[in-house]
Formats: C-alpha cells, sequence, structure tokens
C-alpha cells in the first residue's frame, strides 16, 4: 500500500487536470460553431468540474488540503495546455476526446494501486458516456465536407499526445513517489512500459475516430 | 395560465442567462489571487451550468430546442457582459454576487406567472448556499486592507445594476410575451414596477455586502 503522501500527490495532479480541463474546455466552448455545440463543449466543462469536487473531497478526507495538494502540478498542466491550444473549433473538439482519453489511461493505471477506497473513487469518475459519439460526430461531418481536414487533425493528436507524454515526464522526473504508483518497477523502464500502453491506447482511440495512422 | 411560447421564451432566457454565466464565470475565475479562490468561481459556473441543464430538460418537455429557445436572447445577454467585463478579481467577485442576485429576483418574479412544475423548477434553481458569504469574505478582506476599495466598488455594482436593467428592457420591447409573464399588469407601468422592486432588492444586497449608499 502506498504512503498517504503518495496518494495525496496522485489525487492532487489529478484533481488539477481536472480543474485545468474544465478551465479550458469552457474557454474553447466559445469557437463552436453553433450554441448547441457550445452546449455541449461547456457541459464537458462542468462535468470535469464535478469530477474535481470528487477528487478534493477525497484529498480533505485524507486530512490534505486541495489547492495545496494540487500546486506542484499546476506549471506541467498549464504548459500542456499553453502549448496545445486549439486554434479551430476541429482541433478544440479532439483535443477534447484525446485529452479525456488521455486521463482515462491514467485514471486506470493508478486505480490498480492505491487503497481501494480511493481505486473506487478513481473509476467512478472515469465513466463519461458520449464523449466518443460527439467527437466522431463532429469530426465525421468534418471530413466529409473536407477530407484532407484528416492529415491535419491526425497530426494534431499526434501533437496533443507528445506534449502530454512530455509534461507527463517531466512530472514523474520531480515525484518518486508517482513513479512507484504509476508503474509495476517504479523505475526508467516502468516508466517506458507505462507511455508505451498509453500511446498504444491512445492509438486505437485516434482509429476508433477515423484519425487512425 | 400563459401560453406555451411566452413560458419557452421565459425558459429560454433563464436558459441562456446561465449558460452565459457559466462561461463568464469560468472565464473570470482566471483572475483569481489563488488557487483555491480560483476553483469557488469555478465551482458557481459550474453549478450554473447545472441550472442550464434543467431549464433545457424543461424546454425540451415542453417540446421545443433549447438552442433555438436561448437564441433570441444571446444578443442582450453578451451585451450585458461585454459592458461589465471585470478588470479586477473584486470585480469579479462583486459581477458573481450582483448577477446571482439578479437573477434570483427575476426567477422570483417569473416563477409565480407560470404553471406549477415550472414554477417548482424555477424556484429550485434559485437556491446557491454560500454565494453571499464567499463574496462578503473577499470584499471585506479587500476593504481592511485598502479601505478606498469601497467607493469604486460600490460605483461598479451601480453600473452593473444599470447595464442588467438597460438590457432586461431590450429584451421586454422586444418580447410581449415576456412583459405579461413578468410583470402583474402587462404594461410599461408593471415594467417599471418590477424594476423598482429589482433595484430596490438590489439596494439591500449592496447593504449587506458592506457597499451600500
Amino acid at each position: 500500500m502506498p504512503a498517504n503522501d503518495a496518494v495525496i500527490d496522485l489525487l492532487g495532479v489529478l484533481a488539477y487536470a481536472e480543474v485545468s480541463a474544465f478551465d479550458h474546455l469552457a474557454d474553447d466552448a466559445r469557437m463552436a460553431p453553433s450554441l448547441a455545440s457550445r452546449v455541449q463543449l461547456s457541459s464537458m466543462a462542468a462535468v470535469e468540474f464535478g469530477h474535481y469536487e470528487q477528487l478534493a473531497e477525497r484529498i480533505r478526507l485524507l486530512g490534505a488540503d486541495p489547492a495545496a495538494a494540487m500546486a506542484p502540478f499546476v506549471a506541467a498542466l498549464e504548459t500542456y495546455h499553453a502549448l496545445t491550444e486549439p486554434q479551430t473549433w476541429l482541433e478544440a473538439v479532439v483535443k477534447a476526446y484525446v485529452g479525456d482519453g488521455l486521463a482515462v489511461d491514467f485514471y486506470r493505471e493508478a486505480a490498480s494501486f492505491v487503497e481501494p477506497e480511493t481505486g473506487e473513487l478513481i473509476r467512478s469518475v472515469l465513466t463519461v458516456q458520449g464523449r466518443a459519439e460527439f467527437a466522431s460526430a463532429e469530426v465525421n461531418a468534418a471530413l466529409e465536407t473536407d477530407p484532407s481536414v484528416r492529415g491535419r487533425l491526425a497530426l494534431w493528436a499526434r501533437r496533443l499526445l507528445g506534449e502530454a507524454i512530455s509534461q507527463t515526464q517531466h512530472v514523474l522526473a520531480d515525484r518518486d513517489s508517482l513513479v512507484e504508483l504509476l508503474t509495476r518497477s517504479g523505475d526508467l523502464a516502468g516508466v517506458a512500459a507505462l507511455i508505451k500502453r498509453i500511446t498504444q491506447r491512445h492509438g486505437e482511440r485516434m482509429a476508433e475516430l477515423g484519425l487512425g495512422a
């Protein structure tokens, strides 16, 4: 069983990931081509904030302060978002889908290594219905109108993955506790294996979205 | 009992007020001086989005499309927000408090004039705990450090009220159905009485916040 501090680190990084996802999805929603699609992205933002509240509640139950637990991870997450600011609505939709998928992966990786209550909470915030369908519908509609969009969006998705992995490595380099939580072996080989699993799942999701290699 | 169309107009304007409140609160949260206070304003944004979802559900139950119901009111609400963009964290906090108070007033005015189910829904989204306490704490802390802030914030609150009334009048000038729903008499004298009641309640809330005349 990991030390309490490591679990708080894990909940802290997940919690700030939710707060920053909320913030950036709310911002990106302004690019929507219609009020109906704007509301769909805003709704994702609100769901992320609900996840944050569940994680923050758990952090408080473990005797820590959510803002303090999140603080060490603000820079990495904000760097990720600054380097992946969508310029179009489709980029925003693909980012929401990719970001959500990566979050699900990290949650899954982490859930099995923590005490049952935290694991159950982490699994409970995993299930987000309808996101893949929304992204697929938006991307497919765009591809039908202009098939050349496909290459640009595929490139964009790879860039999102690259920046996410890069920031993950920065965080793990600073936090041995998280390396132990998130990898089987607790060493660099474990980090490499983790990144390989996440890259593989990202590829599967891109294929489902019609943006596969 | 008002016609279905008038109720849908009312739900549409309230729904877009929630969507735009979500959007601008999420934006304003970025000005927060700390992660903890940023999360508090973001949390208000998420609550507003939850209200939107309840109103949209009711619009759908009445056989209308939420985006179509909101469309006629986008310009007025966005004009209000464009003319009242906070430049400081305290302005954002006061705007959140004033905006919430005005929304509560309009909800109360409207709730008694619609069918019981819609009235009950409207009353159920009224109750937001802890907002006044949050605003009071932030404003009082600022006044202790720098009492000269008081005059500027009082002026800001009056401007917020003025712009809100101005946009309300624009909306009512276009929508006779809403004049009938929101006023006792359904005429200009009714509109004047409505604005007087709302101005009075705003004054009471400002006094509670320590920004009274």
